[in-house]
């Protein structure tokens, strides 16, 4: 045993590395043929059951060659990933040469060849988008681009945001001015201060519906699995950054708000989605959501009260997703902050003593507190929030002490008068929509109408958004919330009576214009 | 071309993937030797020559492999990291044999196999302390475990944590009065609201020491380039999370506040560590920065005024960093939260021109605003801020508005006063520590004394620290900062003078008993 023997034994080490890079490179060449064919075939590049078939091949095999599944699977995503690039910089490679072609010598072209080009041009130019206005996508682009057209003199009427125009409750004027001088504005726990976590486990109790199902569970929420956050955004952020890795799934039922995708996306999270519609009155297909699972899915991520769809599951079908939850052992992520505007029963997923489900709310829209950026996650698995408490601890300390306490005050309120006043401004852009060309289901919750807009209209939602913003009325595409609600838009109710009064009339002249 | 060819090349492709698997199982093999090896002979696991000349060997060979070297790289990260995994494994399994045959046939056992159970004990149990007290290894650790005390009825005299004693600005007192009925709760642009962005940008020119210098860079901070975090902490963590990739390497001069490797360590980013010591003034050696420095290196990290040993580089220290950075087109990450607490001249790093510079600071010490979180970052290069800006919008919308208004009006005062107060108190820390066994060097700036433990008193940080704290004094042990540093304490200066007094006199009697 010595030095000598290292250095040999990492000599064969060398030889192996470089076996396996001349391997991957083989590899690499066989993930371009088939790139080759399969942009002749015009078929997309990305081919989910092909990639799950390597994945569960590999995963399979690790035991036989004496590997950790979790490494191996690492490797393999690594192996797709990259092969999934190569093919796509040697389609746009093709794809040049097709349109060299076409401008060189138009006429001559094979079928083929110009399918690919036309059906590729979008992937080529995903910035690209109808209309030659502003670059507008999501509710957030119409917001700023309206703020710049504020900015020129033109007045608008905003019906793009979520942001409810309430005040805060007036307990929080009250403490805002009592900060300073009670010395309210030091570091805290990295979990949030204990009275705002305490109040905040009596304020969850009250989310449990049946006394009769506390057996299963005690109906006590612990203060030491609440985590305070800066806003419910983080609570997401967190959760998806602890339990999570490259290559993991979730499952995200859209329409849906895009943070999860965002956040899954950035973190090399791949997101399946499962589609609802108007026809099912927003139910989601269970079957599909089964469909979707598979060995890398960790998470469903459920919003309900919906943004945009306001839709709100039933217990039944919420139990039957615990059930799905739990047969793959998964994680349930329940997005839960618009539900003060249930308009119907809304049953919480602390109802179903899940052990896997995280909640996450927050006091933005429920209390009208955006800008104070206070949110929480709670999990019945207090390992879980341990996690979520130690990379908010490591992100960003804690969450800013006064806004903590005004929180706190906050929940000394009533917020049931907002519950009240967004109902009647959601039922009121409802009759104003029955005598115009849109269809929707009336909202369950929320603070929105997504509203299909009539196929004889022929108009896209963002031609749509922008001819509106052209006549000062701000409202938010569909599809910034799936690629297949590019029919709808989002009309959300957080302004007053009359300015929404005033935005259903213009919405009536626009479309007369069409 | 057909999809039956497809399916050819994919099952090419799976014998391939097979054999992968193979390899790299048979080079999990040669590493469990070495690692076998390794502790026979007593050696880390870790060996960084070995494995640069791994990284450097597969890098050099992509090209010949026509493969990207960025993918090349994460594909030897993985398999280096899993082949470390193995050995600690292996190791561990090792250990546990020679501990169960030394408890079974004590006496008998070659004297190598003891050495290896005794070097790496703390490896097996690295939650070991010394003593029998409360686990600590930080000076949050000893934070918590004061207030612990102090709820229990002891007092205790806190020269352990880094928060200023001082009040905010009176100007943030009138605001925190003035949010609720102006309104400022709401949304705001993800890199900070534009009032406060301007302000911090004349704020920064303030940095600019030298007009000559002027031709350069024109001495002017564009509020573009400034983004609004929640406190400094969080402008570490969003700078690594978009400029670093697993496998990639910081650099950090220690002693040192832990996050920056904390932050490094979550995002599985190697740290590499420069140590400075007391003999030479804590001046980095800048061979030894220059020896770090290798493929995987993206970030020097720096922290002047340090924390915690008060020092200040010179302005010619400094550019030597600047052009070793420069030179191996590097960013550079200076933390200068303490800037505000220099008793000689201090350069900020914007006076450097260095494009790949990235400045993080905050309102936390300056402004004696901890608990409102809210720091900021600013590079001349637009790209790097966007990156950051990004990130941010995505984990959390942005910094919460009524705590952007307050630092905003933190800006209309003059925090020259907590510096002179502070200055005062380092001296009266330093007068008091003459006469006790302690050697240090006068800190050049921040809010603490990095003190060593004169050996003759053979007692480490962490017992000293434990003893002072039944005598009701709260310091934070050195090797929070840095494992060389077990022999040093620090204590810091954020209590008032009277308090400073009793708690060196509580030094001094303890230090009698010992």
């Amino acid at each position: 045993m010595s030095l000598d023997e290292v250095d040999k034994l990492r000599n064969e080490m060398k030889q192996i590395t470089n076996q396996i890079l001349g391997l991957i490179s083989q590899r690499m060449e066989l993930a371009k043929k088939i790139g080759e064919i399969k942009t002749i075939l015009d078929l997309d590049i990305v081919d989910d059951k092909a990639e799950l078939g390597v994945k569960s091949h590999v995963l399979d095999n690790s035991k036989n060659f004496s590997l950790d599944p979790e490494f191996t699977g690492r490797v393999v995503n690594l192996l797709i990933t990259e092969a999934v690039r190569i093919q796509n910089i040697e389609r746009m490679k093709k794809l040049n040469q097709v349109n060299n072609n076409l401008n060189n010598t138009s006429g001559n072209i094979k079928k083929n060849s110009i399918k690919v080009d036309v059906k590729n041009k979008t992937y080529l130019d995903n910035s690209s988008l109808e209309g030659k206005g502003p670059k507008i996508r999501s509710h957030l682009d119409v917001f700023n681009f309206a703020k710049t057209l504020e900015a020129n003199g033109k007045s608008i009427i905003h019906m793009e945001v979520g942001e409810p125009d309430f005040p805060p409750p007036v307990e929080v004027r009250n403490e805002l001015s009592n900060i300073y001088d009670s010395g309210k504005f030091h570091y805290t726990q990295a979990a949030g201060i204990a009275e705002l976590r305490e109040r905040l486990s009596k304020y969850l109790t009250t989310f449990f519906t049946e006394k009769t199902e506390s057996k299963k569970h005690d109906n006590f929420v612990n203060p030491k699995n609440i985590i305070v956050t800066p806003g419910g955004r983080f609570g997401i952020f967190i959760t998806f950054s602890s339990l999570l890795r490259p290559g993991d799934e979730i499952i995200v039922i859209e329409p849906a708000w895009p943070a999860c995708h965002d956040c899954a996306n950035y973190l090399g999270v791949k997101t399946r989605t499962v589609k609802s519609n108007l026809e099912n009155g927003w139910e989601p297909d269970l079957n599909d959501i089964e469909d979707q699972i598979n060995i890398n899915t960790k998470i469903i991520c459920l919003n309900y009260p919906n943004n945009p769809t306001g839709k709100i599951l039933s217990k039944e079908t919420l139990k039957k997703i615990v059930v799905l939850a739990s047969k793959s052992n998964l994680y349930l992520l329940s997005d839960e902050v618009y539900s003060n505007y249930a308009y119907r029963p809304f049953e919480s997923i602390i109802n179903f003593g899940y052990e896997k489900a995280i909640l996450v709310s927050s006091f933005s829209k429920t209390f009208a507190m955006t800008g104070f950026r206070v949110g929480f996650a709670y999990s019945a698995d207090k390992n879980i929030i341990n996690k979520l408490i130690n990379i908010q601890a490591l992100a960003l300390t804690s969450v800013a002490e006064p806004m903590q306490y005004c929180a706190s005050l906050a929940l000394n309120s009533d917020p049931q008068i907002n519950r009240r006043i967004m109902k009647e401004r959601i039922e009121l852009v409802c009759n104003g929509l029955k005598n115009l060309p849109f269809e929707y289901v009336v909202p369950d919750g929320a603070m929105y109408v997504f509203a299909r807009i009539n196929k004889e209209l022929k108009i896209s939602d963002l031609k749509l958004v922008e001819s509106l913003l052209d006549n000062g009325v701000a409202v938010a595409p569909g599809s910034g919330f799936g690629s297949s609600y590019s029919n709808f838009i989002r009309i959300s109710t957080c302004i007053e009576t009359q300015k929404i009064k005033t935005g259903l009339e213009v919405i009536k002249e626009t479309l007369g214009k069409i």
